[in-house]
């Protein structure tokens, strides 16, 4: 296999799947839908998850489950055991649930979900050279004499326009202030740090000798939950750091629409301002601590936030950003000294935030749209962002149109009974087998399970779905043979991890008041997609690159998503992950001034349509309220896949039922 | 006559001279040369400058020294009258010390000085409009609805693009911050401030409503010694209120060198800083105060002043400005926000610093060189600035160049044994009778002699040569009959005020030291002027017009200069006095952005010849420590005068000596 990458082949499926080198027994066994027996979510203390691994080497962790004896037979607890080559693994009859027969009529096939590579990545850009916004030039000037007493300030000018052919430039005041000592203690020997884009030349920085070899920058996608930042070196491009952290201000309010409110009551902007500067200057310190760079050789940050956080970073009122007709303060943005916003940094140091859209599409989906090279292809293309609110970008190199609905909190587990965010012991892959309606899960961490995740639930739904559990109008199946689905004074509900095997020691449930708020979200979600498209008259069948960006689409699984009809049936070759494309997109904007510059033209580019108020959103997104959609000729897999379960299900019943 | 100006006949003279209505008859009739007894340098306290105005109108000031009778036959103490219409004064005998019949031998003419009018100064420069480098713009933006969501800012740029063609604006973080709420409050009808020269274009305010039609912006003059402030409204580009004041880093040394000797010890700079702005507050204070214009109307500051001085007030190191080869930090200076300077003045007020030529030939040059209409002028003219250091400019709309001579703190007052600052009692104007040596003296508003300032230093000068009291080599002859002239331990000395008539109730002199140190500032001067002229290959005898500026130009009698050898002998209808070029240059500037980007041009331009290296300087130097010159006849005016005079004491010693 390529490097880091190994296939395990699982047995009796005889179902392969490629992962990393190092990756979880029980999450590859998952990813390749093959059932193996879990109740505790990875913790290893139910010890029902025990598989015979036949060929190649795992490492096992020593579990009380698993005698010594026993795993020289070859057996495994496949929630504590990495894979560390190619593997065939045998799931034994104990460990699953279902009978096996059905199984062993499937062809070897590769299980979806395909996170885009660097390689990849790379061929989706045009081609560019690290030429970073913010630039190093050592400069050896003349010293100055009697015929030649041109100004400090001025000689330095001069030579930025003789050897770099750089013009109009400004000295900032602080860097100005030093230079004359400076040029003297140096022998006239220094190195000048100037912010150099079409607008702005600008000497942020003055220091004694060549320092060209070391320059670092930060990019950081400020999202409304978690802030991620990466330390990059300039010199190689190479990411020497990386570090990420809860967004601070979640303390004032879980979503955008909260805080707003609360940054419009008294000092309450400040105080969100002060606090999230906090949690990027504990990332800062964080990164700085992890590579050994220094804090002097930080050239500038690059951030990419949604139109909130970039406001709410600013210090920019926000307030009209939720009332109609939604417009914020301001989408473009200059360089602003880092040190003016609270940062402890050097006041050279200057932050470019990435422009924003709209309202509701921020500079987070502007990087995206660069660092998914949606900018620069020929495809039409088809990204989304789903958190509380779903932004959604329809286009090509030619044009990009955009919109946002608000989804909800449901697809980051608020507004659901066991909701949580993706944090210690949440749920965030399950699988219901079709026969007996038995769950396997895996929590994040593998610690005892606590609650459920957007990915989590959105896997329950589709497999509830799939398995009958629950109907097309996400309505319990009350009379199936199982104690998991009972009805209680509030509705139905189905009991996903029993209370012995729950950190909480209660049972985790999904409810049919959960699957309600779910459904709504995810027609939210359809029906934008289908307002893009119907608005340039085209159909979701004409989508050739469906990418799915942000956190949430790093963990969802694409065929569950199709399934519950969150994304279109457009075939799964077609739908990419592209992990956190805001952070990426930060990134490139600090290693090229001529990325930066293509982020200012796709926010001038995308055009936004608003659809609270667009007549046909309604219709669509009613039409939506369904597993997967009232029109099921849209999801021709959804429903084969239906299909092949009702006719195994009736061999099934016919068989040994 | 013209509004606001009246002839006086002085009679037995028969010389005439226009002055300004209200103008002190003293004065007239010492700038008219003609003789009036006055030792109480217009104090009042002495009595002896008794005329008779035999036609016109005056305002007598009553005094106990003229009895209403004397008064009602037309009598008058000169130094306490002002003039009100043309007049017809006779000096009676008692209050002549010399015969009066060489004067009668004289024809009327017009005494000498120059001022330049408002509309002569008009006329040196190219046509230019009211159109303030910071300019206010009236918006009626189109409130934003779900079709046009254009953020706030972007709708503001839009407004600026669309109704003005203004583009590539970047908005102010703390306009920003209040942007939103104020479209709103205002129903979308705002004023912005903007900084909109070639370089930038900036929005620094915004404000409700239309205020377009309230706008000024102060010019500020600062000098070593004295601040000096215009207010001006930007609609009219009147002068609403003006004021001036000593500038309070006098305190910290009197010289720029003394100053930067300060600023590079310790926190030194700092305290000039701060001290400076603090004087330039109080200036702006009582402009306001003055002109009831409220603050939030100042726009903006333009600033110009010595590259020392410049530097001070922006905080910027001058240490190498006075260590060869002489470079100061930086030449051209960016806006600046007032407030980041310590001004008290709203954040959206940025300053102006007028660029600089070099260490020693700064923005108050630059300043002049436009208000004087030098850049634009076809005749070959020569700037003159004289006070601790004399900067001279020759040159026209083709070229300029520039040099610097350290005068030494002479012509301020300082190294001479009485001199002074040109404040209260100081005496600025001295004639001293050629025939018997007596002296006549005016004070600066007419209070007891406390000393000499510079303008009185350089009368005294020429008149004590004119008058043979001193010789070419400004050695006192010790055998004239009169005490006024005596010798002590230290050399001989001339009595300019006995005790009993002075505010100091001690003999106010002159001495040789005074003359020598006197002598060594104005063949720098003279030398300076000679090597502007030769490194072009020209001659003193093609100088179209010399301009002389600055306080000390201001009172500066040229005939005076001209035969101390101070000022070259070039005929006086070609010697202007600008007045305080800095100031009005400021002024130009704050008031249209073509002046202000002339001054860029200016400085850009003008060549800077650094005296102090040249081999011909010395030469030139050793040769002008003469009265005039050891050249007689590049001063053939000063000749013509001595050789009058001199076949007069001839005459009058043969009639009646």
């Amino acid at each position: 296999m390529e490097d880091g990458r190994v296939r395990i082949l699982f047995l009796p499926e005889n179902r392969y799947i490629t992962v990393d080198r190092g990756e979880n027994l029980l999450k590859a066994a998952m990813l390749a839908d093959v059932h193996v027996n879990a109740s505790c979510g990875g913790a290893g203390s139910c010890g029902k998850c025990r598989v015979v691994v036949e060929k190649g080497e795992v490492e096992r962790e020593p579990n009380p489950k698993l005698s010594e004896a026993e795993a020289a037979q070859g057996f495994a607890l496949a929630c504590r055991t990495r894979v560390l080559s190619d593997l065939e693994v045998r799931i034994p009859l104990e460990s699953r649930i279902g009978d096996k027969r059905f199984f062993e009529r499937a062809e070897p096939q590769p299980a979806v979900g395909h996170l885009l590579s660097a390689d990849e990545w790379e061929k989706r850009l045009p081609a560019w050279e690290p030429d970073p916004p913010v630039r190093k030039v050592h400069l050896k000037l003349n010293p100055p004499t009697l015929d030649d007493n041109t100004a400090d300030a001025e000689r330095v000018k001069r030579g930025l326009a003789v050897q770099e052919g750089i013009r109009d430039v400004v000295i900032d005041y602080r860097a100005l202030q030093r230079l004359p000592n400076l040029l003297r203690q140096s022998g006239w020997d220094i190195t000048v740090t100037l912010i150099n884009t079409e607008e702005e030349r600008r000497v942020v920085r003055v220091e004694q000798g060549d320092t060209t070899g070391r320059q670092s920058a930060i990019a950081i996608d400020v999202g409304t939950t978690t802030i991620s930042a990466e330390l990059l070196d300039l010199k190689s491009g190479e990411v020497l750091a990386r570090a990420s952290d809860y967004n601070a201000q979640v303390a004032f309010g879980e979503d955008v629409i909260t805080r707003i409110i609360y940054a419009t009551k008294g000092t309450g902007l400040a105080k969100l301002q002060s606090v999230v500067t906090g949690t990027i200057w504990n990332l800062i310190v964080s990164l700085v601590e992890k590579s050994g760079v220094e804090y002097g050789d930080i050239t500038h940050l690059v951030v990419a936030g949604n139109t909130t956080m970039t406001h709410l970073l600013l210090e920019l009122n926000p307030r009209y950003i939720r009332e109609e007709p939604y417009i914020p303060s301001a989408t473009f943005f200059p360089w602003t000294k880092a040190s003016e916003l609270g940062l402890r940094i050097a006041p050279g140091v200057y932050l470019y935030p990435i422009p924003c859209v709209a309202s509701y599409v921020g500079g987070d989906i502007t990087a995206g749209i660069l660092a998914s090279g949606v900018f620069n292809t020929d495809k039409l293309t088809l990204y989304i962002d789903i958190g509380t609110n779903g932004e959604m970008v329809l286009g090509n190199r030619e044009w990009l149109l955009a919109c946002s609905c608000s989804a909800g909190p449901a697809f980051e587990g608020g507004g659901v009974k066991h909701g949580m965010r993706a944090t210690r012991g949440a749920i965030e892959q399950v699988r219901i087998d079709k026969f007996n309606y038995e769950p396997m899960i895996i929590t994040v961490e593998n610690h005892k399970p606590v609650g459920i995740c957007g990915s989590g639930l959105i896997d329950a739904l589709a497999e509830l779905f799939l398995a009958g559990v629950i109907n097309e109008k996400g309505k319990f199946e009350r009379d199936l043979p199982t104690d998991r689905v009972r009805v209680t004074e509030n509705g139905a509900e189905y009991v996903l991890v029993r209370a012995e095997d729950s950190a909480t020691r209660r049972d985790i449930v999904i409810t049919e008041v959960d699957i309600d708020n779910l459904m709504r979200a995810k027609a939210a979600v359809y029906a934008g997609i289908e307002i893009l498209l119907s608005s340039m008259d085209m159909e979701v069948g004409m989508v050739e690159e469906l990418l799915m960006a942000g956190a949430f689409g790093r963990y969802l699984e694409i065929d569950k998503a199709v399934t519950i009809g969150l994304l279109p049936d457009i075939g799964y070759d077609r739908i990419k992950f592209v992990g956190n494309g805001s952070l990426l997109g930060a990134h490139l904007a600090a290693l090229s001034r001529g990325m930066l510059s293509r982020t200012q033209d796709i926010a001038r580019q995308m055009t936004y349509l608003e659809l609270s108020k667009n007549p046909d959103f309604m219709e669509k997104y009613v039409s939506a309220l369904f597993f997967p959609h009232t029109d099921l000729d849209a999801f021709p897999r959804v429903r084969e896949e239906l299909e092949r379960i009702r006719s195994e299900r009736k061999l099934y019943s016919e068989g040994g039922g």
